[in-house]
């Protein structure tokens, strides 16, 4: 017969700490502290399968469970010493929800069950206290019929404020024992009002209430709703937690209070917490009184004059601070606590793992290493990567008031405040002035980046996470918010709409590309700051991962940013965006017009020393790491002049008819610009424009050789193949220009040709396009969109609502989709290496940042990863993870053969 | 040792037809001629081998083909009675290419090889005739001069005129042998001062040059060309044959003519075919002299008084008809064949399958099988199914004259003429006052579909086989010339320039949508007509094939239409087009604008009758056969108003604010309209939508089992699924809204649910997706837009460059790529049916309509193929035909095997 009820206490404990899921994660820890010899109040878990049951069996509970629940209540009275509902020496006891994971909107606490109106006075009698008793008594009745019967709390609360005014207190402390009998007896005529009931006074019914509560409270819409988003399967269940109450405000002997085994803001390794004399733990947390300080240290810490409970319970504190070590012992981790002591005796409540910032989990786990409390792989596996942006960038100050106005997607992380400007030259112009900007566009485009570059940070009302201004964005590490769809930008006007707010430009607004959140005015921002825990950290991610960490980078300043955070080479140098630089665009322009090869090639020849340079530059940078450099990949037109006055001023200055560039713009014109005229397809159908690029890289990398003595392999890569045809030509091409260079030069030197891997076609057929590849990259970007069909730019205004309907666990764009587009990578690798035993691989997609699609490029074998040069820290630490993972589930695999082996 | 040289003849025949790879085209039938005892010159074929010998080794021969060639030299001699370069008897040959399949920019010919200024005299002695020996020898000269030693044409033409203007003739025939004599000498100290050295006089130094020649012109850019584009191997090399002279050409006793052996132009079993008395094959087609009909038939046919061979050469001619018969017999094809007749004996030259008009085909092929010459299987397979569109759709009167401007895409086949407009309102007005119209854009969009119906052809400048334009004209059976980029067209000012022309609206242009041309003013037009023959065919294919072949339709013209060519139901109803009709296109556009979901509501609830009549009329149609109905596919703002006056007509009719309308209009605009919200996506944000169009097609279908007693099994499909939640969610929607359809009528029936796989991820996943799925139909023209990341609409400004690269051997959205989008249908169909055994799998894109693609589909084990209506013959043909491969390829297959396991 199934076992619904687990026991704990000092003499019968049948749960552990690894039996969360049928326990719940309190219930599992409130066992395995018993286990371990804490002192823990008794009870009693109701699991999680009892949960299943009940909404199995349209809300009806199995006829063996309340046998097990009126055993696991004698247990308790026993080893208590009293009896539930006995008017002399009545046991009370707690009533709590406990899921695997903690979950917000299920029924959180009941308190003092078993108070009713003979109870309560055993309780006055046995604690001397008749005040603590009925205030006891109506903390239950407003808790229970709050959460169990549905009265709405402010209900009870306009009773006790009644009270108050017309006594004319103003501290719920100045209630006498009297007024709380009163307002019991006004709570109770209230329930009875609102539910057609009288309040229970039974405490098998209160028990049996507040248990169903609990299980009804796993299929409120709240909670059904975080299951959603947080991917929770309904069939988890929630467990119950039944325990004897004990009471931190009997007097003066008592207290309650919660603290950290360290400090989890900073992660300092002392006892950190707070605790109240004579209180229960509502009170430590409501704010009302202030709490004191657990330690001396702490206490000094806060320059606080209230004693320490080290001070003044000096005795008790030497128990707990026994305990806060023996659970770092045991569980190898900082524990979060609560405690209560009733008359001089400590009871622990509750251990679980303590959240903390991100800095603090850097030096816990540095620590915990030196201790030799964990290993290094435990510790990197602890670690969120995510969370490491936090201290590569400014983020607000939490301490900080904020006017949140709109929400859009976190789409390059950091805080930022400045003031509203609407144009990109409005943004230089302000920028140049000294004045801190932040750019407001609709969407942004290359002619943009001018705009970008000046301001400290970038909000739009369109485009997804993949968006022009995000990735931009997250290249130069300027904090952006995108696609805050609920803003209306008006450029022409130079003011926006948010939540009623007119806001024009000159206004300052602060936005956290961590949270999407747009606020009013100035927020004040901390600044980041790299700690030796990083350093450390970041270390031992280097030793312990397999993969190489590339940056996606074009400019020095990139670049030295990627090598300052550990880059191993640059593994996505789009050249384009060399190309918008507004000394060049001109002839670029000029390039586009052309109207015979020749023009062009003059065109291409001015090009030529700047486009040189700049691969110059990045190698310099670089050094003998590698650098991959992407050909041209965007359509002409992204290119051209756009706004009428830029139309008129290029006209002028290349001597054309205006009507000639406009029917030009008109010619170039694409329905669908992103399945357009681009990629490889522009080098096939001018091959002079790769030829130059071809040349500028070689000829850049032979001065490398000759001036700087420093051997670089540039890594010439082909976008957009879909064809073995079009990276066959484009190769012959490139081979055809390197020895023309190298004939010149009288040197030679060794480079690399590849391509992108970002189409479908080029996935399935990989193993005909790899007899022409040194390398496949592949681009996520580009192939997320084209595999699900789907554009980056278009798919905010429905992204939400299918996150919503549960058809993307997340935004596919931000983390590889792993059945579809990791699908054709497997492919695509697999073919590949058929062909070529030897082919390197890489991502170079905006996914080659995310730690989750980082874990399925290890899976998949790839040899780096690349992401934005602010990522990289992100990606060194998850691909160690990945790496650890890997590994474990690998020898697991082994042993189990082994096993086998041994069985069979 | 190799055998190079193969002679046939009386003596000696050592090839075959079956030897085509190794002895050429010509040189096989030759071969094959002599084998069955017709009277054939002798001669010798130098193998195909020898020419791939000759280019791997540097253009040197092996050493043993000169004895070879020397050995079958005189086994001509000896056969002929005559010696090659002997003064009094001499044997003359005449020297051909021959490669496997008959190809232009080739060495053609050289004729009396062996004359020089001694056997000539030899010749005119033996003929009796020095005008025709001279004559003979200065044909000779000036081939040879030309295609061996490269001395230009039209300078032997200048000698040729000078002479006759100097003497005063007009004709060749005036010149006498002195004439011709002195023209010989010129011709020579011509060809000496062009190379330098003497005009060959050494037999046998003339027949290696020759052979050289020939296969050197393997090699001529013009040859490469041709191979590339036809996708010919280089190393297939080409044959020589050197065959004995005979003369038509000396005297009254000779002829030579050209015959097919049936009618080529209607397939009528009677002789076709022309000779000349006295005259070499060249003066047949020269048209210098009228040529004269074979038979008396013939004859009378043309009208003609001059006398047919049947009347004047009676014994030869009766010779020469058992040869026909003989031939067709053999080969059970028809032939066309060349034949000279010298000194009243018949010489066979030359036979092989004679080229033929569509309707000629499919007489002959009808004929052939009553005849017992061939089975139904034989003559399917010698058809091509693309030729029968020209029975379908008007044709171009090939008598009339063209002056040809321009050439687009051959993008939807049939001529039509008419006066241009560059508005649908002006083609439509046109139109309805009688006109014919020739509607030219830029490129079409669903508002121009009123002026695409009123007009009798669709001209664009953009676009290719697919666009708008395409797709929609090939449905309406519209002839239509898509992406002519040379036409500048200037819709404001109503004109356009083609080539100089400057065309004003009103002016008369034809378009030939078979061929892509563009001509001015009118060209006449024949009307089609379906011949008995076509229903035989057809009856045929139907039989042998197991494909079903149905339409894509979703006006009631089109169903007619799709059921009058024998389409088996609709695989495609696109209900967007529905939406367009002016009379709904406001209930539509209230519908996007609407702020609630309950405005919505109404707008669809006044949708909902037009959408269930518009089924119930397709259903009425197509009677029991199957119906598949896309939902709503497009994205929305495709149907709103786009030029300011639209937008001020709806803002005014649906009382609302202009600027309103423009930010809906701003909000709705994307960047990738075909990545964007489209599809299911709109089924999923908009669930009413979707919800209106399912309880549309039920009534109807409800309607139909009501009131007509039939019962209509719709096929439901859901587009662009990428996520198999999105089938999920969509199939629940439409099941509940069945289930509330049929409890209002309360009747049911029965429904099927299926969904396009037309994204790379819905193939890859198709083993999830086909768990909510009854059918897939491949929407191949998207599905290959996102495998080849390659827009259709904008593909067209590279496509042709594309093509001469030759990195697409056919534009892919014409011919289905195997390799991309077919490895794709192939995963999607064997992890669909893996889930699924009877998952009902057919292809509703272009390709359904293409014959390569429709083999595929066969191959693949695909269920139906659905295309446009006019395409419907074209389809039950080629399925047929790939049925009837497929079968052939599996016994032969199985017959392998079973040698093999008898071998073992």
């Amino acid at each position: 017969m199934t076992q619904w009820v687990y026991s704990f206490g000092t003499n019968l404990t049948e749960g552990r700490a690894d039996m969360r899921e049928l326990l719940g994660g309190k219930g599992a820890n409130l066992a395995e502290m018993c286990s371990i010899g804490l002192p823990v109040p008794p009870g009693f878990t109701i699991s999680t399968a009892l949960c299943t049951y009940y909404y199995s069996n349209d809300k009806n509970y199995p006829d063996s469970l309340e046998k097990e629940v009126t055993a696991a209540i004698s247990r308790l009275e026993q080893e208590m010493g009293m009896a539930f509902g006995d008017a002399q020496n009545p046991l009370l006891v707690s009533v709590r929800s406990g899921a695997r994971v903690s979950m917000p909107g299920m029924m959180d606490t009941v308190l003092n069950l078993g108070l009713n109106d003979e109870t309560v006075e055993g309780l006055a009698k046995k604690s001397g206290d008749p005040r603590f008793a009925w205030d006891s008594y109506r903390r239950f009745i407003m808790m229970y019929g709050d959460v169990v019967l549905g009265v709405a709390h402010h209900d009870f609360e306009d009773i006790l404020d009644t009270h108050k005014r017309d006594e004319g207190f103003t501290q719920d402390t100045e209630v006498s024992d009297s007024g709380w009998k009163q307002i019991v007896a006004d709570f109770k005529a209230l329930a009875l009002r609102e539910t057609g009931k009288p309040f229970p006074s039974d405490p098998q019914e209160q028990l049996w209430g507040a248990i169903s509560a609990v299980f009804n409270s796993w299929m409120v819409p709240r909670a059904i709703t975080y299951r959603k988003i947080h991917d929770i399967p309904a069939d988890w269940g929630t467990a119950v937690n039944v325990q004897a109450m004990v009471f931190g405000n009997m007097g003066q002997d008592c207290a309650t209070g919660v603290a950290f085994t360290r400090d989890p803001s900073t992660g300092e390794n002392y006892f950190y917490g707070e605790y109240l004399v004579n209180a229960q733990g509502e009170d430590v947390v409501a704010g009302i009184r202030t709490p004191q300080s657990l330690t001396i240290k702490g206490r000094k810490k806060e320059g606080s004059v209230l004693p320490s409970m080290e001070e003044i319970m000096p005795e008790v504190f030497a128990q707990l601070d026994d305990v806060r070590l023996k659970l770092e012992r045991h569980y190898r981790e900082m524990q979060d606590i609560e405690f209560t002591v009733q008359q001089g005796k400590l009871y622990m409540l509750q251990t679980r793992n303590g959240k903390r910032t991100t800095a603090a989990a850097l030096k816990i786990a540095v620590d915990m290493v030196e201790e030799k409390l964990v290993t290094q792989e435990e510790a990197l596996l602890r670690l969120d990567p995510q969370a490491l942006d936090q201290l590569l960038h400014p983020t607000l100050d939490p301490m900080a008031h904020k006017t949140i106005l709109a929400k859009g997607l976190p789409a390059s992380p950091g805080a930022a405040y400045g003031a509203v400007c609407f144009t990109a030259d409005a943004a230089e112009a302000r920028a140049s002035a000294g004045e801190t900007i932040i750019l407001v566009r609709r969407e942004t485009s290359p002619e943009d980046i001018h705009g970008m570059y000046a301001a400290a940070g970038i909000l739009t009302s369109r485009g997804g996470m993949t968006s022009h201004a995000a990735v931009v964005a997250r290249g130069m590490g300027r904090p952006c918010v995108a696609g805050a769809g609920s803003i209306r930008i008006d450029p022409e006007a130079k003011t926006m709409i948010i939540a009623d707010n007119q806001i024009i430009e000159g206004d300052m607004i602060t936005i956290d590309g961590a949270t999407g959140e747009v606020m009013l005015g100035t927020v004040p921002t901390i600044q980041p700051q790299l700690s030796e825990d990083f350093v450390s950290i970041m270390k031992w991610a280097d030793t312990h991962r397999r993969m190489r960490v590339r940056a996606n980078a074009e400019t020095p300043l990139d670049a030295q940013t990627a090598v300052k955070f550990g880059a191993e080479g640059i593994g996505l140098c789009r050249t384009e965006h060399m190309f918008f630089d507004p000394a060049r665009i001109q002839n670029v322009r000029e390039m586009i017009f052309a109207s015979t090869r020749e023009d062009r090639q003059k065109a291409l020849e001015k090009l030529l020393p700047a486009q040189r340079d700049d691969f110059l530059a990045l190698f310099r940078i670089m050094q003998n790491l590698p650098v991959t450099i992407r050909l041209l990949d965007p359509p002409l037109h992204e290119f051209l002049p756009q706004s009428e006055e830029d139309i008129h001023d290029f006209a002028h200055s290349a001597g054309l008819d205006q009507d000639n560039v406009r029917r030009r713009l008109a010619d170039l014109h694409e329905a669908n610009p992103m399945l357009g005229h681009r990629g490889c397809r522009l080098g096939l159908t001018y091959p002079e424009i790769y030829a130059m690029q071809v040349r500028a890289i070689l000829e850049a990398a032979l001065e490398m050789k000759m001036q700087d003595g420093v051997t670089v392999i540039p890594e010439i890569m082909i976008p957009l193949v879909g064809m073995q045809q079009e990276l066959a030509i484009l190769k012959k091409l490139a081979e055809e220009t390197a020895q023309t260079v190298f004939a010149e030069k009288g040197v030679e030197i060794d480079y690399l040709i590849g391509t992108m891997i970002e189409l479908p076609r080029a996935a399935l057929t990989a193993d005909m396009i790899a007899q022409d590849a040194a390398f496949f990259s592949f681009g996520t970007n580009d192939l997320t969109q084209t595999t699900l069909g789907l554009s980056r730019d278009d798919s905010a205004s429905f992204m939400d609502d299918y996150i919503k309907q549960g058809i993307f666990a997340r935004d596919p764009f931000a983390t590889l989709d792993r059945d579809g587009v990791g699908q054709l990578i497997q492919i695509a690798a697999q073919k590949g290496r058929a062909t070529k035993q030897d082919l390197k691989l890489g991502i170079c997609g905006e996914h080659g940042g995310d730690p989750s699609s980082i874990a399925f490029c290890e899976e998949t074998g790839l040899d780096y990863v690349s992401c934005s040069p602010y990522r990289v820290p992100i990606a060194r630490l998850a691909a160690a993870q990945a790496s650890i993972r890997l590994k474990k589930a690998s020898s697991l695999g082994k042993s189990l053969q082994h096993a086998k082996k041994k069985a069979a």
